[in-house]
């Protein structure tokens, strides 16, 4: 295996101007067939108008220019390199998968620059490496890695096999001119169309279904169909492969169902289930990061050469709107919340989002609040819509992206449950609350999970996946077993297990069936926002009641949030709700023990890997938690009873290859109960710098939480602050009514008010 | 107890520009003593010279008057406050703590304000605080917190009056004009004669000592004395008490001896001794930057009121030299090297660090490298030194800071050993090696220690102090017990530990007699650089040979180091090399067992805070263990014998309130051997971005590195990469001569060359 010897970071972009130069030695003497326009290519993304708009426009907007002469360089360097096309042989993070995978990326690149750089080169290259492909391809046999439930021939699986054509179609479609008709048919015969059929036809498993992988091959074969102008190809990317003969309850590799409950498959039903009216996409923003590249990239070819699908206003024009719902499920870094299955430290700088946000102000109503996001991207795409966005920029057109308190509804209907941030006006404090549908098979098992983030900081993490994409060593780069016994289990989330069960037992069969369904949502108040939900599915018999406040308070340094569990059950049982705090324990204000040897809470179900660091019991009247994380404190203070047990736990045991980081929680543990409550707030305040090793307003402003009253129609909760302020906050829990009066009396004490809750 | 409402970060900067504004509501009408020149004062720090030159400069320095802005804006906020002088109560972290500390940080500032704003509520401000202390002082007992070996009065103990002195020094001398002479004679008789008493007289074990302690109290009975004109208070200050009565046996808090061995004392003592003839202070660079600031700021007093004490130019300029040693033991973001007792993420940017480099510039013939850091810190003294450097940086003159590779001495005449910085190129890998003496009471008993250090971020790291500076929750802020049972302890260090006991058995009084000693440094070397050191006096009968390399090959992406540990003993020993690598762990060539329950992996001497996480054996040949960190992997690569041991070992065991951090290491054990070599590289390679999911250069490019050679004269190590290069390196292990020829035959190959090494 070759090494490469120097670090080549993707991230850095060159800061030359880039100049235009004039390619006077021809290596052969072709028609420059870019002069006549006698032809309709290039005309999938890049388009003949287009080509000419921006050459107009070069060396006129600095962020375009930055970018080719970065593609100009990256391309440049690959090409000195020489051309290589291994025989298939490794799993991702491989040499062989990287190499063709770079392929792809450097052959779409080449294209764009025989376009606007008019250099034969650039065109030569890709016809050259087409040409090794189609030599390679025609007797290639499947991968010879057998993991994948669908086995590509580049690559260990069809998806990967559809990255690359959904790549070398923009390639293709950009050199077309400079190939000879025998080429083209050269080409078509022996590798376009077989590659095509063998990521549909052969593998409907992969192509026919409801999911990422399907809109990459959907995507794939409609735009390979597109540039080969073959109606048949793009229609069986559009409305999928009819009479699949597919197996009802087969599984892929992730544990997720081959077939789709209704049948549909193809684009257009990729485009329809996964995405709810307000543009959540069910798998998460992880994933519908991933998916967005094929999703728009092949919207974009349909537009331009389908017009009349007119794609972009599907359902409500989804495809737009889900590039906005991304953008705002993300931190103040632009990282995307790690729910479900997903690797944190993703972000809008991905290529995807360059992608999503060029092609959504394009063809979106050219949004201005995108502009800004496009600017901290630093870069635009070498095409039509790059052109739009760098114009913009260049016209001083940005308005900042206002990020604000969000509904996203689950389900392509929008009834199957869904997701709420809450977000504080400067603090840039962002609560994720999920009551949503299992997330096809990237799901975890978190109803009524949430997350907390500061500034681009977690504050109370969401575990995220089990996995290092990419990366060899750690078994391929693909999930690891600890995904589905530790990230997707209950237990590794901020919510309520019950009897050390997993939500719906663990099983995806069960859980795909079910969501959970919002209660109350109202974010209009600068005092305070909230949002509540129920669910009865997760454990049958037991109702979970969830209630998250963020309050603003004046003799707070910073918006708060009050949790509120209520849990309702026929049985007795064990509730378990942990808090996945990020940082250094400061303080408690209980005494707990520590053990001499950690064990394993557990055999099953995630506990199996979480150590017992300390048990304590709770201290008379409130348990305060304080930590310190990224140079600001913290406090977790929560009205308990003395029954409960308080496990400071750590992630790690049995992890025999240390694929697990060694994370903390706080685990309240109540057990032999039926119905209950728990109530806690969640402070951020002060700070701590280690150069001026000043420590400010390090305590907790909250002096008690009360839970004032639990019945089968009200809870109320009394929060008193250290100046002895009382703020109540009272709601009906089985009318969520904004009209309905209600006269309360507490305590001697009469409280009324119209709509689902009080507080004063 | 009042808490504070809003946080404010001190490191946040206002960026206005700052406007002088006219005062034309004096609340009293006394004559404006500033514009006649009838006067010394103020003379100390702040100069009428200087005065005068900086207000005909003012709006004319950016850098100057930002901080001049901000410097008001603070002091007008604690105007607005109100002055509170509570009786005193608490320890670091504490109200009546942090609340005196910020009055005297305050009223320096309202002083300096007074003098370049003439606005006389600066003036009355500091004197109506002064006249607050003056009524409590008069009849205030030792602070009640009886912790410190000597207590102070407004503070748990002497150290912290005396910053306060230090501090009010300035402030009185800024508006000693303004005060009328009763007022003067009133607070230098109550308040500053019995303050310099208090700390110096009736308490000899903190005023009498070479230690940093005493360094402030030198300076700070020295400062009032100057500015009162009490030559007897300098004096004082700067030759110690005579005839102090103290125990030879005492020690303080930090176990350290309180009696200087020779009797010396007071300031010319302190800059005599802790400082080698390089500018190194032997407790580290924490301490360092602590003990500078009282260091400068006394002699900045001393060389404007005693010019002919030069004091400067004393031994060989060894104050201005320290703060350039100083700043060469910063990381690429300005952090110092965490050795010793240290708080890590203390840098440059520290208000001390400000003062030592602005003092070194204006003093120390104007160093334009110095301007460099100065823009980098972004802030200035608002004094003649902050005056010459705002306006060197106005001018252009600032040069970037260029950070060698160096050597520092330890010790007062530069023979008790030493450190070393191994610096590559481009890259900022910095290996930090330590062969100096104990350091006094922070001294760790870490002997030929290492760390490593990429681009600002710990590779290898040194755990650094066990204590959370001013986090009162975190035992008052003071150091943790942890910091004698874990931080100081050779095991938490990368070095050997023998028969599990820590260097001098743990024992102060013997390590504080001993230093390792240098055999051989060459930095002179674009493709080698290397430090040599050996010690024979951490385990009597034990030689430990320490040799670090850092090559640079273009066959590799970035330099690499070569790390051999030579152990000679008389005994069978046990001999325990830990490698506290920071970030997860990515892969290993060996087989390795994870225990069922974590146990600690001793009950002392720092063991008793290590789990044992997994248990292996080495890999025929070599033994490979990769990990990932910050966006990039490592790889440590070790020749070692079958029957070693290999343990995975987490901090954290036997932490009650959860102190410690849980970082790895891997941890090589050696038994019942006498004569043995550790032979080990460490290799930065490639890098991982979340964000594009590209892992490059994920391998080490070392396919082998073995010992060919381990005799009583000579060491040979060979490194072969994975292209089949190989590089011998070999070296004379009992002559370090430079003109030395050798001739030596290894598996029938001749080598010749002169000089201590070979390497090709």
């Amino acid at each position: 295996m070759k090494k490469f010897k120097r670090f080549t970071n993707p991230a850095i972009l060159c800061t030359l101007l880039f100049v235009i130069t004039s390619c006077d030695n021809k290596e052969e003497s072709r028609p420059n067939t870019l002069e006549i326009n006698n032809s309709t290519h290039p005309s999938l993304i890049l388009t003949q108008d287009g080509v000419a708009k921006i050459k107009a426009e070069l060396g006129n907007m600095p962020i375009f220019s930055k970018e080719l002469q970065t593609v100009k360089n990256e391309v440049d360097a690959e090409i000195a390199l020489g051309i290589n096309t291994p025989v298939p042989n490794d799993y991702s993070g491989g040499y062989t998968h990287e190499r063709h995978k770079t392929n792809f990326f450097i052959m779409r690149k080449a294209g764009v620059l025989y376009q606007l750089l008019e250099d034969e080169k650039y065109a030569k290259y890709v016809r050259d490496m087409l040409f090794q492909y189609e030599d390679m391809y025609k007797n290639l046999p499947p991968h010879p890695q057998t993991r994948s439930y669908a086995r590509g021939k580049l690559f260990w699986q069809c998806l990967n096999d559809s990255n690359w054509l959904v790549y070398v179609s923009q390639a293709y479609d950009c050199i077309y001119n400079y190939l000879s008709a025998e080429e083209r048919e050269k080409l078509e015969t022996n590798l376009f169309r077989p590659f095509a059929d063998y990521i549909s036809i052969e593998n409907p498993q992969f192509f026919n279904r409801v999911h990422n992988h399907s809109t990459w091959g959907n995507a794939a074969v409609g735009m390979i169909g597109l540039v080969m102008d073959d109606e048949e190809l793009v229609n069986r990317a559009l409305y999928g492969i009819k009479n699949d003969k597919l197996d009802a309850s087969a599984k892929d590799n992730d544990g997720g169902f081959i077939k789709n409950e209704d049948g549909k498959a193809g684009f257009l039903a990729n485009l329809e289930e996964p995405f709810s009216p307000d543009g959540y996409y069910t798998e998460g923003p992880y994933y519908q990061r991933y998916a967005m590249y094929p999703f728009l990239v092949f919207a974009e070819g349909l537009q331009n050469l389908k017009p009349d699908l007119k794609i972009f206003e599907h359902k409500d024009s989804v495809l737009i709107k889900s590039v906005h719902t991304l953008l705002n499920l993300t931190d103040a870094d632009g990282e995307f919340f790690p729910l479900n299955d997903a690797q944190k430290g993703m972000s809008f700088h991905s290529r995807e989002l360059v992608t999503a946000v060029d092609i959504a102000y394009h063809y979106g109503g050219r949004d201005p609040e995108l502009l800004s996001i496009a600017r901290k991207q630093g870069k635009v795409l070498l095409d039509d819509t790059g052109l739009s966005v760098a114009l913009g920029i260049k016209n001083g057109k940005d308005e900042e992206f206002n990020k604000k308190s969000i509904k996203l509804t689950d389900g392509s209907n929008g009834k199957k449950g869904g997701l709420r941030v809450l977000r504080s006006g400067n603090q840039d404090f962002s609560l994720v609350f999920k009551y949503s549908a299992q997330g096809l098979s990237h799901g975890h098992y978190d109803k009524l999970s949430f997350l907390l983030n500061e500034d681009g900081d977690e504050v109370i993490q969401d575990y995220g996946m089990g996995r290092f994409v990419n990366i060899e060593q750690k078994g391929g780069g693909n999930y690891l077993k600890e995904n589905t016994t530790w990230a997707k289990q209950t237990i590794a989330h901020n919510t309520v297990t019950v009897n050390e069960s997993s939500h719906f037992n663990g099983k995806y069969e069960i859980g795909s069936k079910h969501h959970s369904n919002l209660y109350l949502f109202d974010a209009n108040k600068k005092s305070i926002q909230l949002v509540s939900a129920k669910d009865t599915v997760a454990y049958p018999g037991t109702e979970m009641h969830r209630t998250m406040v963020v309050i603003t308070d004046e003799n707070f340094e910073k918006p708060y949030v009050l949790d509120i569990m209520r849990l309702t059950s026929n049985e007795n049982n064990q509730y378990d709700l942990p808090y996945y705090f990020m940082g250094q324990l400061i303080d408690t204000n209980f005494e707990y023990n520590v053990p001499k040897s950690l064990k394993a809470l557990g055999t099953k179900n995630g506990y199996q890997h979480l150590y017992l660091e300390g048990l304590g019991s709770p201290f008379e009247g409130n348990t305060k938690i304080s930590w310190l994380n990224k140079g600001r404190f913290y406090t977790l203070t929560s009205a308990l009873k003395k029954t409960d047990e308080l496990l400071f736990t750590r992630i790690g045991a049995n992890d025999p290859d240390f694929n697990l980081r060694r994370d903390a929680s706080i685990l309240f543990r109540r057990k032999n109960t039926k119905n209950t409550l728990f109530a806690s707030t969640i402070e951020s305040h002060g700070g701590y710098s280690p150069v001026s090793e000043f420590a400010v307003n390090t305590k907790s402003t909250i002096s008690e939480i009360k839970i004032l009253l639990d019945t089968e129609d009200y809870i109320a909760i009394r929060i008193v602050d250290v100046y002895d302020n009382t703020k109540d906050f009272i709601m009906a829990i089985n009318n969520a009514s904004e009209n309905e009066k209600h006269i309360l009396i507490i305590d001697n004490r009469e409280y009324q008010w119209t709509g689902a809750y009080y507080f004063k």
